[in-house]
């Protein structure tokens, strides 16, 4: 820290992404939720074309995304906002909505950037534990009088809560916001997106990078009512009005118009995800019943960290969280069906090697 | 404003950035500084191929493109941090150094965003009138003792200072910051990147929006000591990590490959500024001397938002800003020579028919 940092900002611990290793080293990458498969060739094809046009600064509004996607989600284009990632429509959420009197409230175990940008923006907060089975307790939601950030399905547990539940804690607190952060809803996990229609109160958010295949790109996107949208587009035009670059633009249109594309590959993650589960289970994992594009996971005879870096040795990447309650887990990424095949032989081997 | 939005984003005034046409809108379009070349032919193809692998996440850290950046302007990779726009960077100078007792200061007239950055973090900010011909009086800015926020060539008014006074700014402040940002350095002015080395408290803010046709990727930089760079890295990973795409990497690194391309283009640019501004002068214009790639100039005969409305109605756009001290003034940016001929053709239209 220089001597000209301020405090608001030194004294903060940052997020610390997922590994990326460097283009010499060869690992199957199951580290960071990404997709195994390419964007959709028409999400390639019209990013390349927005190319050629980079001269001209990119349509701060993303009419012709926020448009189609509004559309594609049954909802009113002002009651959607575009942004640079999920990651940015959650801080815009804690920016217009938390501070001091405005509290915000979280699961012990989610995200681990609700912390973060929540010391960013000096926002009180206070986590709340899961359940031993790492389940969320809805009645710990319930009138609280909290804003109220979820992950829907959480990670990195993978667990989702039906929609019933999402509903009580939303109705239960008028008088906050409700973000559900739904990052992996597409790979099984009920939508709140209809929900935005009759509460003044929730916000959902949805990224790209996951189920479309467009992590690079940095493609989010919020669904909420139009008064609360227009807080946080007060926001995004105090903090980058040109949030969302042109070729990203361009890839999100691709990607809305080939629906089927992205359909045909979760069919292929979701059942990559039956066979890894059941095959660590019969191994003698413990398992969470996830929803989501990965697979969390101990095992009795091997430390989580150990684990971890043994996968790591034979080329195989996972991701592993050192806090206290989580720290005999990883969390493995769903990839394709022959990686997760290799992924499961690896693992015998190396219980084999310590037995 | 909903009821949920907090005191700290409520009273925000945002930037209002340039009007953007339709797709069936055809203007010519010299309203937001834009280049009117393409992107070099080998950031356009670099740009295309990384959408084939949108599926990963970027790199964090922006390695290579960091790398060669920091050595086409002959400093340590340490030193430089690549931005969402150059508006990223600024934002994260005010984050990082500015807040309560660290005020923020700058001229009356330059970039409209500095106090939108200032009002969103909270930071207390005192504005210094330029002279009345619109040059920044220097001695307003030694040995102040407060953060100074400097664009060079100045916005709108595209004049530039001297290396040597922006070296006795920066040495006559050494603790506080000072912030050079060079939006428009590669169109005329003398840039101070090389004084990044000898003073710790300089930060030059750099953009590849401009002379490197990249407005819409989206790229911006950041040159300075490392401490203080290392003092911006945590607030950009407690903000957002994956802050440049992958195709907006790819296409910086192609640009930066491509010098000459850009050198050309360059030389088209000032080429027709010069046309322009003799022309116009010509016609009684009252124009800055700029350095920049726009012109900014009144006119006794006509009212500066009249004259905007005129010629946005004969299909040509250009930038009125409504503040007092320049509301008879527009901010033409240069374009093809082509262009900048039927400009002036046109204001000769007008300023006949209003004879």
């Amino acid at each position: 820290m220089s001597k000209f940092s301020n405090e608001r900002t030194a004294s903060l611990v940052p997020y610390t992404p997922g590994e990326q290793p460097k283009k010499n080293q060869k690992y199957i990458k199951l580290n960071t939720n990404e997709s195994p498969f390419a964007p959709s060739p028409r999400a390639q094809k019209m990013a390349a074309d927005a190319a050629a046009r980079l001269n001209l600064y990119c349509d701060p509004t993303c009419r012709e995304l926020t448009e189609l996607f509004a559309e594609k989600n049954g909802v009113e284009p002002e009651c959607v906002l575009m942004t640079n990632g999920s990651d940015e429509i959650l801080n815009f959420a804690f920016m217009a909505f938390c501070g001091e009197g405005r509290p915000a409230v979280f699961p012990d175990i989610t995200y681990g950037f609700y912390p973060v940008f929540a010391e960013l923006n000096g926002v009180p907060y206070e986590t709340v534990p899961l359940r031993e089975d790492f389940s969320i307790n809805v009645e710990d939601y319930i009138g609280i009088n909290k804003n109220i950030f979820i992950a829907n399905p959480n990670a990195p547990t993978g667990l989702a809560l039906p929609l019933s539940d999402i509903e009580r804690i939303v109705a239960s607190n008028p008088d906050n916001i409700v973000v559900i952060d739904e990052a992996y809803v597409d790979f099984g996990a009920e939508s709140a997106v209809q929900l935005t229609k009759r509460y003044k109160n929730l916000i959902v958010t949805q990224t790209f990078s996951k189920s479309r295949s467009l992590a690079g790109a940095r493609l989010g996107a919020g669904i909420a009512d139009a008064a609360l949208i227009a807080d946080m587009n007060t926001v995004k035009y105090s903090t980058n009005p040109y949030n969302v670059n042109s070729m990203t633009q361009a890839a999100g249109i691709g990607s809305l118009l080939d629906e089927d594309y992205t359909r045909k590959n979760l069919d292929v993650i979701k059942s990559a995800r039956e066979y890894t589960a059941k095959e660590l289970s019969a191994l003698g994992f413990t398992l969470t019943n996830s929803s989501a594009n990965f697979i969390f996971a101990a095992h009795p005879d091997i430390d989580g960290e150990k684990l971890y870096f043994e996968l790591k040795a034979r080329g195989i990447l996972v991701r592993h969280f050192s806090g206290e309650r989580i720290k005999n887990y990883n969390r493995i990424t769903v990839g394709l069906p022959k990686d997760m095949q290799t992924l499961v032989k690896t693992i015998c081997e190396i219980l084999e090697s310590i037995k």
